[in-house]
């Protein structure tokens, strides 16, 4: 399958925000975006969509980078960025040019009203919330690629981790595993948390031994071709505690009913909600983060899964669900799937089998 | 060496900056600027420095970790960040807040503006530009061991690498040699560009294989405490045209010469000059990025040392110089090492010898 065919549906949706929003062209500088839209994937440029052409403006680094990458689009190198983003604006004729709120700076925004003066620049932030939420056929088969790789890894250390081992030497076990599979990079540092650690949502790994009696949560995500996996497993050493039992048969049963509640159509809080409501009063309490996210280029993207979220689930979205229980000072677990939401459920992408494992 | 009493005068830094601005508070979101002003190394959240108390803003999934990380701070966790901003700046009393304008978000600072009444925003860009430029001895000694580590892995990849090895292959060695001497993580996605793709500034490695008459570039660093390392070398492969020859030579004169001139009150703009005087007419016209940067807890940060850049350099900035030259289609050469700035010269930090290395 090949990327090449999908830039340009991508490049036409943002033409159609324009003829809807009465723009003659839109500014992006995220670079994930930017990756979305041409291909290019370079860490600086600035690109401008018109209803015509597109230009991409790149500093001398990036030149031949761009022209071999960058699709449907003239590649301008520019040595001052201000000087590029008007001569680009001008060959495009745009007066009133669309930018993306969420990532542009206060200062960068203060400096573009004084340095480009014959165009007026728009806020774009709804518009462009769910530019990359929906996943096509190509996105789809990368992140399903990446989460195949991740929880390779994932099941050949969860066969050879023993008491003994370090946080540390678990995570490097890990990644080197997830390299030897093919992932491109990590996608986020990997936690693996033991003992009281497991009891802090985004713990780093330490030098801390795993003991018997321990939970560790492996929360562990890698990318391949710019995509990104993201999955959490927790597993027992040695025999536990009724309470330890109890929290994990609880957080397995609220992961398993928002997965099978999931379709498209349904909101973004109401799977917070239902999350909250299977973890019960002795639970919910514990669970003090959210839901899930989007994944995609970015390891967190839209929609967000939480209580005050408008997001509405939509075919093609590939979100995570990751209910937790945390005991400060004791002990915690989470429980996290990568998932694409269908019109009639979802597909597990991440493949690790998620009963209680418990290791000798 | 312990780092906690470093916040104390890093915040010291933030107050007098208040009082000369008349503000009553600073608002920080750059996770840099909030890991180098308290030591908290979450992912997200928000810095209020006061005159007389400072409010580290988290949600739940921080709350814990912000506790047992964060110097001098009260933390407090909110459900909704607006609410939360608004108890701070009510806490600590403050009718006039400046913030990084460099960071914050037209959107986020249109919100604001929207959900915080009670206090003016001020936007602070210069005033924070070099708030983390110049090193304390915590920083120099973390940064040091990056680059002792870094520089040891590629020397042990300079001894083994041999023609056949694609540039994944040795990426992945290396990476994997850096973690095994303790590099918590890579500092940037490496760089290992033979042949036509050593010609890309920025090239991602690929499944090529190196060959003969090669040159390699290996663009390396990995980080430390969270601070960064960043080093490059270019290997040659079997027998060298005399015009590859002679830009090695060019480059790395212009290399040792701008390392040799740099001290604290030199122009970062002078240092740029001289590189490209001494690649003189032939070769500066190749050289199609700027010297360098700062590198710190981000690798790039300020100062730059480019053309355009008003920056000074100050004994304690840690700033890489990098030349390179590169012929598009056919290769390219990049000599970079990272110094420490001091009063009378500069401390070399990477460690690789830089002489032309001739692989057989």
């Amino acid at each position: 399958m090949c990327a090449v065919s999908y830039f340009s549906s991508r490049i036409k949706f943002i033409k159609k925000l324009m003829t809807s929003c009465c723009l003659d062209a839109v500014m992006f500088s995220d670079m994930n975006n930017i990756r979305y839209l041409t291909g290019f994937t370079g860490s600086e440029a600035t690109l401008m969509v018109g209803l015509k052409d597109c230009v991409l403006l790149v500093d001398g680094r990036y030149t031949l980078q761009a022209a071999y990458e960058a699709q449907h689009v003239s590649v301008f190198e520019y040595e001052n960025k201000f000087a590029g983003i008007r001569q680009a604006l001008k060959k495009l004729g745009a007066r009133k040019t669309g930018f993306e709120a969420v990532v542009m700076s206060v200062a960068m925004h203060q400096n573009l009203l004084r340095e480009v003066e014959k165009t007026e620049f728009i806020p774009l932030t709804d518009e462009l919330k769910f530019l990359r939420a929906k996943k096509d056929k190509y996105e789809i088969s990368s992140m399903k690629k990446a989460a195949a790789i991740a929880s390779g890894a994932l099941a050949v250390i969860v066969d050879e981790i023993r008491p003994g081992w370090t946080e540390i030497e678990t995570a490097l076990r890990l990644e080197r595993e997830a390299r030897r599979r093919g992932a491109e990079q990590i996608a986020f540092e990997t936690i693996v948390a033991s003992g009281k650690n497991s009891a802090l949502p985004h713990a780093r790994p330490s030098g801390r031994k795993i003991e018997k009696g321990d939970f560790v949560v492996i929360d562990f995500g890698v990318k391949y071709q710019g995509y990104c996996s993201d999955e959490t497993c927790t597993l027992a050493f040695g025999e536990l505690t009724a309470a330890q039992k109890n929290a994990y048969r609880a957080t397995l049963r609220a992961h398993d009913e928002a997965i099978a509640y999931i379709r498209e159509g349904v909101t973004a809080a109401s799977v917070d909600r239902l999350v909250r409501e299977m973890l019960g009063k002795k639970y919910s309490c514990r669970f003090v983060h959210s839901t899930g996210h989007g994944v995609g280029l970015e390891v967190h993207e839209a929609p967000r899964l939480a209580l005050q979220s408008p997001d509405i689930l939509s075919a093609g979205m590939v979100v995570t669900v990751e209910p937790g229980v945390y005991y400060p000072g004791k002990w915690g677990i989470r429980i996290e799937d990568t998932i694409l939401v269908k019109k009639n459920g979802c597909e597990i992408l991440t493949k690790l089998d998620k009963k209680l494992t418990v290791i000798k």
